[in-house]
């Protein structure tokens, strides 16, 4: 049978390279660079958890998660009626205040909203039209942190690159022009390095605007947004996210020959710094309330979509996973501390403000979790590689309670961009893993929404995040 | 090894069936409804052709068009520097003057544009807004043949129903409504009878517009548009496509009690009826020059993305493999005549000139076959079930000329909407069958760009074609 098995496997490959030849369908691929299975570094000491003692309690928490629709409704409620939540945003403010009230009706210890000044980066109108060699629109999405275009916009000629490599070869060739990056998606971290970096590079050899093809393995003229990063050391020049389709058509107009001209028209400028919050919420330890296990998502999102995968979901997980356990009278020896950190996408701020608001209890964070990859099936979770071992150990051995559910795995590696400044003060950091290749599809477009999560998986996500955190938090 | 290959599939299937669990991102499903296998009529009497004798030519064909790129350049000229064509549109005239010119300097015979008055639709500025319970702007896409709505737009509580039953039972509580039909795809002929039907349907009960979850089984935010039909009995209402994503959050803002209020602005009008064309090139035939094997797809295209699969693809593929014929020196007995028409997707205008003006030869026709489900990979021929059974078994052993590519099955049935008025006529009708389980993903939406069309399909498409009309012409 494991032949067949293995046999039957070797043909879906197959079958699957050969299906998937068109070059920009939909398909499924990638993800994130880091989440090839490494193994987990060895030997580890023996748990120091008996997990026999908490079989009920888990039994309990997943029959529960599973049975419940409020982590969907809360969901449903964040994105359709709220929506999509940018740093600076009304939007935002109203989801602060929403979930402080919400969580203080839930019972929960300790609500509290702490401010953080955010960056208040807006979009304003924005458009993309060719004028040679044919007047047509195209579609595109500014880039977080670009600067705007003057009214009449930028019109230059463009020119296409692949990669960095082919940009150095160009050079100076690359003066006065419009640089489109039409690098085909790899992964996440490969490949995001021309939304960061594109403008700047390009900019160092004279260009006056970068446009990048989106981030992203599928395409139906999907513009997806994101941050990007000036270098102080060059100018700064206006850089959007076109789509597949039209890095495509560029590419293939140079090919042939043409000269594409095109007009770029950003109203893109920072505000003043606006005033935000991390939302905390806890579930009082009993014997060592000092000590703090931390689950997290962030509350903030692009200005499009309704920040529904990236990263609603996570939050909303959290927040459930510490409901659910005050609504089963679940209370651990230790603080389980709930975050909803700001300013994910275009500055940190919320993780940074966390790490210098708490400082002096950083070192009773006995684990971080953050939930940022969007609100698939869960596998288990990743554990910073720095992690103490018997750490791993336990976590490796607590995850056996989620096996029913298929989260049982402990990859080698995790954390997450808002818990990063604690994990780098020493927190031990981990995130939750979940079944990802098609989180790229619709990450910083307006097709992240609701509707593309299951809420099967939600409520197995809840289930996963609950459990572990408990067990954590109690042992 | 049978045994492995059935049981691989099976695997395969079960993983394909749990991969796509998700309930709204891209899927593979559905196609035309009557893309069933249904068994071939038998018995067939014996093929009165010999293949034995066509070898030859067949191997030149397949690797002319397997080695050419003429197909794709003209292609990518069609789309990249004309666009869409919708009938009426100045691209349109240019496509149509563009290939006359190509064809004669192609070499082929009586190359002529013959005239077609067509339908003059034009969309106009439009936009969907919601004004509660959450402003927002919702993605849409005029159905083509609306009218449009008052300068001020049409304001009004939405309802949502998943079908026409729900409609019926709801009835006059559609009265000064936005009727919203959220059915969910299932194939094309099926779903799209909401497109057709929906704005008379919601109508006869007092609505006052309609909206139309778009025909496709995934959505990144996309919108398809294609042709609505007003029943003459009913009032007029303008009706518009949404996206999936639009859809599903009226369904679940209903489900949950809010009263969703939308307004409505369409510019939609007809303008008069404009000339067009539908181009004629011909490969005379040696010895019965009056009989006709004819090949053929439809120029027109939505004014959105660049009707590459819909169908410029199809037009590129009859032009070429006359051009290749032509270029090989493969004169056949009879003529094959390349027919690209006018206006298919909003009236068939050019379908119905055509039987009008070859009336008299309709009863030369051998053999009529159209390209118009997109150029993916070829896999034969669909004959229609009323051709005679003799021409069947003659397709089918002309058929294992294309087996080498894998384009040797001739399906039970097929056809097309332009030849659909000579096939009313007697004349055998057939269609190119292709790989079609993405079609949907981007039919009638801007993401109907030359980038889906892999070059290789195309080249096979071509060599199908050209062996198939070479054979029928001469045998």
């Amino acid at each position: 049978m494991r032949l067949i098995i293995l046999l039957a496997f070797g043909f879906m490959v197959i079958f699957n390279a050969f299906a998937s030849q068109q070059p920009t369908q939909p398909q499924r691929q990638g993800g994130f660079s880091q989440a090839s299975p490494t193994p987990t570094p060895t030997p580890l000491p023996p748990p120091t958890i008996k997990i026999d003692g908490y079989r009920a309690a888990a039994a309990r928490i997943i029959g529960a998660a599973l049975t419940s629709d409020r982590a969907y409704s809360r969901l449903a409620h964040l994105t359709d009626h709220i929506g999509h939540r940018l740093s600076g945003s009304k939007n935002l403010e109203r989801a602060i205040e929403w979930a402080a009230t919400e969580m203080k009706r839930d019972g929960l210890d300790n609500v509290r909203p702490e401010k953080v000044m955010v960056p208040h980066w807006v979009r304003g109108e924005e458009s993309l039209e060719m004028l040679t060699p044919v007047p047509r629109k195209l579609t595109m999405l500014g880039l977080g942190n670009s600067i705007g275009t003057p009214a009449q916009g930028i019109t230059a000629e463009v020119v296409v690159v692949r990669n960095f490599e082919e940009l150095d070869r160009l050079g100076q060739g690359a003066r006065g022009k419009i640089v489109v990056y039409n690098a085909a998606f790899t992964n996440y971290g490969a490949t995001v390095r021309y939304r960061g970096q594109g403008a700047s590079r390009a900019a160092s050899y004279g260009a006056v605007a970068a446009l990048v093809r989106s981030i992203t393995p599928v395409s139906l003229q999907t513009p997806h947004t994101g941050a990007m990063q000036y270098d102080p050391a060059q100018p700064q020049i206006p850089v959007a996210a076109i789509t597949i389709e039209a890095a495509e058509l560029l590419q293939r107009m140079q090919d042939r020959g043409d000269r594409a001209t095109l007009r770029l028209k950003m109203e893109a400028k920072f505000l003043p710094d606006a005033e935000s919050a991390n939302v905390i919420a806890e579930i009082k330890g009993t014997e060592r309330p000092d000590e703090i296990v931390l689950i997290s998502g962030h509350y903030d999102s692009w200005d499009v979509g309704q920040g529904a995968h990236d990263d609603g979901g996570g939050c909303i997980m959290a927040w459930e996973a510490a409901r659910l356990l005050k609504e089963l009278g679940l209370r651990p020896k230790r603080t389980i501390r709930v975050v909803l950190y700001t300013n994910e996408e275009n500055g940190l701020r919320g993780g940074n403000a966390y790490r210098d608001a708490h400082r002096a209890e950083l070192s009773k964070h006995v684990l971080a979790i953050e939930s940022d990859s969007g609100t698939y099936k869960p596998e288990g979770f990743g554990l910073a590689t720095t992690a103490p071992l018997q750490l791993r150990s336990n976590l490796q051995e607590i995850a056996k309670l989620l096996a029913g559910i298929g989260a049982d795995s402990i990859a080698a590696n995790g954390g997450g961009a808002d818990i990063g400044p604690i994990m780098r003060e020493g927190v031990p950091g981990a995130s939750i893993n979940v079944e990802g290749s098609r989180y790229f599809d619709i990450h910083h477009t307006p097709a992240d929404t609701i509707d593309k999560i299951n809420p099967q998986d939600l409520k197995l996500c809840v289930a996963a995040m609950a459990v572990m955190a408990y067990v954590v938090a109690d042992m």
